[in-house]
């Protein structure tokens, strides 16, 4: 092991073991987890090339290749839990989303919630056994967000009782979805149902695409890949344009809307069921969002632990590059970062379940809030985890570039999580309508519960944007429960500004849907701040459940930088509504400061809590032996390029020019 | 042509050829600009398949195939100007570096400039002539930024008149110089010299690394490509690995120091003539910054004209997204950086044509400013334009993602940026030296003259952190002038903070080197907001240079949203200094939202004015004619999964699957 990093760990002032049972949930989920890892990469049938050294088609070949392996180890080995699945999956294709994704995540899943029990009779087995292969087709080439405006028809002929599907336009082409292009026999095509002259709006129907024998597109289907991305290089996310495609009228899916053979349709007897998978997914990606920060805090902090640049003191050895503090300030932050939003998963996770429970016994109550957390932190933890993982790129300096460091797979493979399952701005104004009307309710003299109940406190105090000159005072900037403290009011203060922008437009005549495009910047601002209150709130509370001081003191400085550097970083608002005075701002900007070099001793032992297996991270920057450079070496050589010594371009263009010059 | 972007160019105020002759310097320019891009996009030499559908491999064929052809057409067409050189070499390879870049910009420049008139002799024709193909290899494994810690060794052997090259650590292989890996055959290695047991610093000397004729490696030479990278995957970035290699005395660049035959070492007499490169290089990437931003703009204000999504009226037709707040606040304040940086780029170029004058003419006195100010320019536009292009990205949804788009390749070839000719934070603390010794004169009660002469001012005002409260009211927030000020003022008040902590650390008894370090994070942060006070008065000062009234207005427009937008963003600077009050910056808030809509008509003009060509552009949503669906199509048809109907991975692995479940 590099001398540097072995010191690092010898001067960690806590038990690394009892963090990571903490982000894990517990010692026995410590365990279960790295026995589905040692599973997995001891297997010899899932070695691989690396993937930066194959072609496109040679990645998505090899993709597949480990997916079908990974299906017949799960059988093998009897794991069935969905979240076993989801680990094992994340240890088979690391990083990295798969081929038959969609089938396993989105197809499955539909029929098993949508299908009736005839249709599960004709679909289920098959698809189980891989003879089905399906994904999901929603989104087409000139609609994603706004659903309603799908142009995908499904045309009842009662006369052959068939649906006949159709692509009117090019912008209806179906396009993106995961799976699609090559692997799927059968989608699940969303589409405009018409029957008898009317439009009944969206619904689910099954379509073969590819012949189950082989492998051939269908007659009236066009097919085929939508081409290279920003990262999914593994992932065939297709098109489909459906030409006068016929379908039996039992390949709609039926369990809840129903068209009966005379072409009566039926409607279904709720829309909110479908709701809660949208909810689970949006939770899904803030957990996701959480580990790709912590791999990324985890490369860029071990690495600049064993890299050594430039000079603090004239003819001193080079220090660790950990010991800047431009270093410290660039990363810090975002390892506070990766605890915040692993904690702020984990609440998620627990408030899905906790709500869908009730949400089984008929209570909706707690949904609408629900679903506003959701779509707000997907977005917050999403934006923020996005441009964090380029930051811990650029400060691993000209190696972060390289693939081999492992970051630019991190950025590309996650960076879509901002527009896909609802897009960013979008979701941060579904969490502001929200908030308004909670907001509204409170004005109107209603008790809030929940989350936005501080709405009510606003109501309480009637604050004003100039706030009362004796209110900063009492902020102490290192307790943390006044930090939340002042969160909280910035959150109301902002939702306060946005819902009187609104009302402002109005009374200026305007429609209440140009009222609301017109407020939509103080609209997003007012989610994002709400977000952050949501993400200091939970930090906190989280340090309440920690019983081992080592542990609970480095957890409380990581706390209480996250909630100061939010302050700086955001400090106009702070100070422009009277919750902060300029100097508390200053000593804010001081104390940040201290807490970089009280964290530094403790900072790889902060990274290797996250416990990620290194075949997992898959970056010769971020090794847990901290060799790199012999490492990157060697990677390097094993690059196409250096298969031969010299390359034919030198004979084909270069010597030939000599002589024509 | 697209119905809504021809009605986007009838609403235009302004004559968009009048603008763009501004942004390109003069008609003359326009025109001879245009000229050479003709030139290359219609030879069907320069045809090329698009390097999203090949292999690495293919792309680094195709680009030397590319190189070849126009080193050849260069002196065919006798364009032998700098300036039209790189312009030529911007459309034959648009947007990505070029595995010959080195030889041309670095190898053919460092000759002319240190060899002796000997070297040139044997050197010269044979590189001119690409029989010498060469590189320029400074940077180590273990070592960027930090020169004076480069490990390679030239040490003299006086006995047989050579030098004895070694890199002795794996961190010492030389790695990153572009064209080293598989094209060049030459390399300027920078090592220390040693001679007669003393070590005389870093210097050139030019080693063969392949054979001339067979272009194998030389004996002693390990030499490669170091793999793929995030972007750059034209150039065959490469390392080099030097045991015992021995070249004659003659091959160290001895234009300025020498190394007499007996040993004995004679230094330069001066240690400034190297400076000049590294500024211009840094001025150049300033208008790259520039260029890569009104890329990105062009893309995503294009097609935000043409994609219709979701409703602001309910039944009303879907909206262009370009109508939605949230979409104006995301790019206007991008589109406005993006000429703000165009006009910076020039300020940079004429400033160091001016100061190289003098320099010519043995004037050195403005070169420290010159230097600190292209530093920390280069620095700060990398840094706003690289996140600004992934705002750009993600503005255009799910489209944005395909690399059918050109966003993604804008952002990997510009990423670089950041590190490459000095890392940034490294740039903006250099910077900071001279901003905090520049302050130090003042206070000394020297009159400081040039861009930091309002340190001067800071002097003479004793300005306090907590500022006199009358300040505020003096500042007229829509008067351009009036903003350029407070700009100025947060400038020196954020240089007068960063001297005050390093000598409050100082009084803490830290040493000279601690007390910079641990007040780093203020230094950074006081040359930030010195390059924006520069940026927005550059801007400003342009204004008064354009004569026609439409243009005027809408860069008028152009420029308050910029400095607007940098006042919100950093509003608590603002407010902490007492230079803004907060109903002022209440009112920022709202004149921004005034400008969006005032900007609207004119964006897709703005954007035209440009005039980036379609085939430099390479996006299919930022196409010219705006029929973005039917091209993305045809695009997504031609990806190399759909070579074959049936992928062979489902004969290898699904298919057989089947049986096993």
């Amino acid at each position: 092991m590099n001398p540097d990093i072995r010191r690092e760990r010898e001067n960690a002032s806590f038990d690394v073991d009892k963090l990571t049972n903490i982000l894990n949930g517990g010692p026995e989920k410590t365990k279960r987890r790295r026995e589905i890892e040692a599973l997995v990469f001891s297997d010899p049938d899932f070695r691989e090339e690396d993937p930066n050294f194959l072609s496109r088609s040679e990645r998505y070949d090899q993709a597949v290749r480990k997916s079908a392996q990974m299906i017949l180890k799960l059988r093998e080995y009897g794991i069935a839990d969905p979240e076993e699945i989801y680990f094992y999956k994340s240890c088979v294709h690391p990083g990295r989303p798969s081929p038959l994704d969609l089938h396993l995540a989105m197809f499955l899943p539909t029929l098993l919630n949508q299908a009736t029990p005839e249709q599960m009779e004709r679909f289920f087995m098959p698809t189980w056994n891989l003879e089905i292969i399906g994904t999901y087709a929603q989104t087409e080439m000139g609609h994603g967000t706004h659903l309603r405006g799908l142009e995908t028809t499904a045309t009842f002929d009662p006369a052959t009782q068939e649906f006949v599907l159709n692509t009117p336009t090019v912008s209806s082409i179906k396009w993106w979805p995961g799976g699609l292009g090559k692997t799927s026999n059968h989608a699940i095509v969303i589409a405009q149902l018409y029957s008898l002259g009317n439009c009944h709006g969206l619904h689910a129907f099954i379509v073969p695409v590819r012949d189950m024998t082989t492998h051939e597109p269908m007659p009236g289907i066009v097919v085929g890949d939508i081409g290279p991305k920003f990262g999914f290089n593994e992932v065939d996310n297709g098109f489909l344009k459906l030409e006068n495609v016929r379908i039996p009228r039992e390949n709609m899916l039926m369990k809840y809307a129903k068209l009966e053979p005379d072409g009566t349709y039926v409607k279904p007897p709720s829309s909110k069921l479908t709701y809660g998978t949208m909810v689970f997914v949006r939770s899904m990606i803030v957990s996701e969002s959480a580990q790709a920060l912590a791999k990324s805090c985890t490369i860029a902090i071990r690495y600049s632990a064993v890299r050594h640049q430039s000079e603090i003191q004239l003819g001193e050895p080079e220090p660790q590059i950990l010991d800047y503090q431009t270093q410290q300030y660039k990363l810090f932050p975002l390892l506070a970062t990766a605890y915040a939003f692993t904690f702020i998963g984990q609440y998620m996770t627990q408030t899905y379940h906790r709500i869908s429970g009730d949400i089984s016994e008929g209570d909706f109550s707690e949904l609408p809030e629900l679903h506003a957390l959701s779509a707000g932190l997907k977005a917050f933890t999403t934006w923020e985890t996005n441009s964090a993982i380029e930051v811990c790129r650029m400060s691993c300096g000209g190696h972060g570039y390289s693939r081999s460091s492992a970051l630019p797979d991190i950025y590309v493979e996650f960076t879509p999580t901002c527009t896909y399952e609802g897009e960013n701005t979008v979701m941060m104004l579904q969490t502001a309508r929200y908030l308004v009307k909670s907001y509204r309710q409170a004005e109107a003299g209603q008790r809030l519960g929940g989350i936005v109940s501080y709405l009510n406190e606003s109501q309480d105090r009637r604050l004003q944007p100039q706030a009362v000159a004796a209110r900063p005072s009492v902020v102490d900037i290192n307790d943390l429960s006044s930090l939340v403290e002042v969160y909280k009011q910035r959150a109301a203060l902002l939702v306060e500004m946005a819902a009187k922008s609104i009302q402002q437009e109005l009374q200026n005549r305007k429609s209440q849907e140009d009222a609301w495009n017109n407020s939509a910047i103080d609209l997003v601002r007012a989610s994002d701040a709400h977000c952050h209150y949501v993400v200091v709130k939970v930090f906190t509370d989280k340090l309440g459940e920690v019983g081992d001081t080592a542990v609970h003191s480095v957890l409380s400085a990581l706390a209480l930088l996250y909630a100061m550097h939010g302050i700086t970083k955001n400090s106009g608002d702070f100070l422009q509504a009277g919750l902060l005075s300029v100097p508390q701002v200053l000593q804010v900007s001081i104390r940040i400061k201290e807490l970089l070099s009280q964290l530094r001793p403790n900072a790889v032992a902060l990274v290797d809590a996250f416990d990620i297996h290194d075949k997992k991270l898959n970056s010769v920057l971020g090794r847990y032996d901290g060799n790199v450079y012999e490492q990157m070496f060697e990677w390097a050589r094993r690059s196409p390029l250096n298969a031969t010594e010299v390359h034919e371009s030198f004979h084909k263009y270069l010597k030939p020019l000599r002589s024509k010059l």
